[in-house]
């Protein structure tokens, strides 16, 4: 399945090493993996993502393709600023959040709002039904994998 | 200055009290009113400042003008679907958000994301920089009007 | 009725002055005019319709409502680039093209696709129905303004 | 490189033919499609590049990845309605347009705003910069290959 990975475009080694772990995990299980298609967390998750072999879906804010980190195998531009944010909640059946700040939150609202499971990786918990704070890569792809299969 | 509103279009009798109220003292002090242009908190607020003689600007997710509620003044359809939340958090100069769930989550990151302060008033409280809980329309106003006078 | 107008950013007088005489016809005739809130085409028809007592609606390509021109009484700020032509399209119930080049021809593509009339005054005429070349400003609103009510 | 193309969802054979050779030979080439994800010309030329083993990006107008025709690789899902029309033409370096009429319309006003070169087989030739009429599949191809590197 696809799922949208979200989370902080400036971050510390550790959540670095978080987000290319879940990339490395999502890969070997055969998902794809969507994301804003820019630094930080975005782009430590495609990396994982792309040397476990999977595909890597960017939704840009800008308007030039060329802008996606060097792990998107599929880049999309939009010019659509922080409203791209959107369009990354709904191209995931479930939704991992990395850390992250307002961006983040952002998106979690947009991913509950269209009914997707977010499972959180020391992100912000907004306290609603669909969000589950996770305590690893592991733990949290199961619970989108479970959540998206449940609500199919 | 106009000042953005968000919060459920499925709201109780009392926080249909609140964002009347709201409403009403935010056409008082010679704002403009921002909202996503549907019902619940949408409608209560617009209702209120109309009566105080104040413009209402609803930025709606269809592509329909007249599916505003009828207290907006100036009804814009965009036909973007939930994208629509990121433009009702632009075009405020601060943001007061009033109950509301997942989708009043994302215009809260969104707000955050562009720098605008966001008073709450029964809402979600992310715990994040710029986002002041309030317990009355009074107090939520002046936060508002404080913080982006700073800002500005 | 609300009558969008569409046109370049870049004119020459005379078709400024056109612009201008076409704002204050849809004014001293009671409509509001919205458009894309930048110069050129929308900054003269704003102009126009202004000093005739009438609205100007301007809805923005960028993040900033300041950038819209000093003639627009409610700037929409939308960050969404050129995809915000599709918004003004859809803010008019009857389209006037005056002039003007590509990211004009998108706003008749989608102004049509969305069933408005277009008047065109020295515009391209794409030869598709809905669209009526015209040759003065009058004839041009006297065309959205049967066509608009026929529709209705 | 990605070729965006854009056409009519309702369609005769004749052009149905057109539209899954022109993706035959994309495909062929080493090209990428970019299309609307859709119907008619959107699914004849996903047909004819997948059956070359060439990859296609669908970006959809609804928010449920799943509509896509069944030849599109990569669907994305925007829940933007028309306004996806500018995020097609944004991803291809070069843009072809097969028949079609208002979608289409604003879709090559969006690609020539972009700087894009299109290529017209049997579209609607709005006489502008950067257009090209042109009458093969082969000659299509081959005006927006030269462009694009013309450009790049």
């Amino acid at each position: 399945m696809r799922v949208a990975v979200i989370g902080g475009s400036t971050i510390d080694e550790r959540t670095e090493e978080t987000a290319r772990r879940l990339g490395r995990l999502l890969g070997e299980r055969g998902h794809t993996v969507v994301c804003g298609g820019l630094g930080g967390v975005m782009r430590a998750v495609c990396e994982g993502a792309t040397r476990a072999g999977a595909e890597t879906v960017g939704i840009l804010p800008g308007e030039d393709p060329a802008a996606a980190n060097k792990w998107v195998s599929t880049p999309i531009a939009t010019g659509l600023g922080n409203a791209r944010n959107v369009l990354v909640a709904l191209n995931g059946e479930g939704v991992v959040a990395v850390d992250g700040a307002t961006g983040t939150l952002s998106e979690i609202g947009h991913a509950l709002d269209f009914g997707r499971p977010v499972a959180g990786l020391a992100a912000h918990d907004p306290g609603l039904e669909g969000f589950e704070a996770t305590e690893t890569p592991t733990e949290a792809i199961e619970y989108v994998e479970r959540a998206a299969s449940g609500a199919a």
